[in-house]
């Protein structure tokens, strides 16, 4: 049976390659932008784009009147610094929205129930479990049961990437003709270019040179 | 150790008695009223007027921008009838907003990480559990592992009425002294008086009767 699938579309490396993947093995798809005030909102044109090539229905799900509710991260907030370096360190902490994942999920099932998919996915994957609590697989199933328990309709969250490194994900979308320099948008500061220094830039970086090498 | 608590309030009786119940056990409280476009939106005003009443700090999230997400049911469109009669009817399953409980939960539980609050209350009681599925135990008891797995900091869904009935709460909040008919609104209308016809008012005024009459 096709699935009718959610996908939550960034428009960085990993859900632009999870809505290729969608699309290249027959789901219905429906892409979903969740624009939160983030400073690298510039990625959500990225997001468009890669749903236009693809034939992909968009949506942007306007978030900003709760910013007030998202307070305290620096990826909302301007007065706070992005920390520039590694994912590794514990200055990343401040990128972390809290409850992002559950707060997207928690629309993007709404949205599946109310129009009949019958999955959500998001591309979550091995290199983000350190930081990010709603990114490991604890959570994702819970969440899931949690879905499927709130509702009479039966909707899954499939999270294809969830064990994957970010050098796999990239392998999979360059065979899948995914020109990332071109479609993907990855730095949190969202300036004219991306800033090279970014825990994201660095990550992003070092997943093309290494699936490349290969 | 005094609990900081989010209290979702409609302002309805069973969330504004959860409000008054919260306030009289020295919690630390902030009520949280979410506008998402519902046709009885009306009840925010009363939302308001209780918090102001105790004290307590009352926000107001605006979920408008999200309303295309919540299409599909009679509590937000305009188009469809709210069906009169009891709960019990199948035609009620038409007011159920799409996952509405986990939305509102991820929201105050995003805002509990980011404020250091330790609990969010909803005032989910027995009389819910055959229609809406995201009021039951198993559900809230799911959410709550998942809120904790996905954050850092730990808060924790608070359902003291879980298994009261509606006479139960109403029997508390006349000790509390609150003024039902001056405080609280149900009517899924919306209308200058209540409709006196549909599920919530008449459950309202079969709970009310109950309670005074024992």
């Amino acid at each position: 049976m096709k699935h009718r699938t959610i996908c939550i579309l960034s428009g960085g490396v990993d859900s632009t390659t999870l809505l290729h993947q969608l699309v290249a093995g027959g789901d219905e798809v429906l892409a979903m932008s969740f624009d939160y005030g983030q400073r690298h909102r510039k990625e959500i044109r990225y997001a468009a784009r890669s749903s236009r090539k693809l034939g992909v229905e968009h949506m942007v799900v306007d978030l900003a009147g709760i910013n007030a509710l998202l307070a305290g991260s620096a990826l909302t907030s301007r007065e706070m610094e992005v920390p520039e370096g590694s994912y590794e360190d514990e200055a990343m902490r401040t990128t972390v929205v809290p409850n992002r994942n559950m707060i997207m999920m928690s629309l993007a099932g709404a949205y599946a129930v109310s129009r009949k998919y019958d999955r959500i996915a998001i591309a979550v994957h091995a290199a983000d479990h350190a930081v990010y609590p709603d990114c490991r697989a604890r959570f994702i199933e819970q969440f899931d049961i949690a879905l499927k328990l709130g509702n009479y309709e039966q909707v899954s969250v499939y999270v294809p990437f969830l064990d994957w490194t970010k050098a796999r994900i990239v392998r999979l979308g360059l065979r899948l003709g995914i020109d990332y320099e071109a479609d993907t948008w990855s730095c949190y500061q969202g300036g004219e270019e991306p800033c090279g220094k970014c825990g994201t830039c660095l990550e992003r970086a070092e997943a093309l040179e290494e699936a490349r090498n290969e």
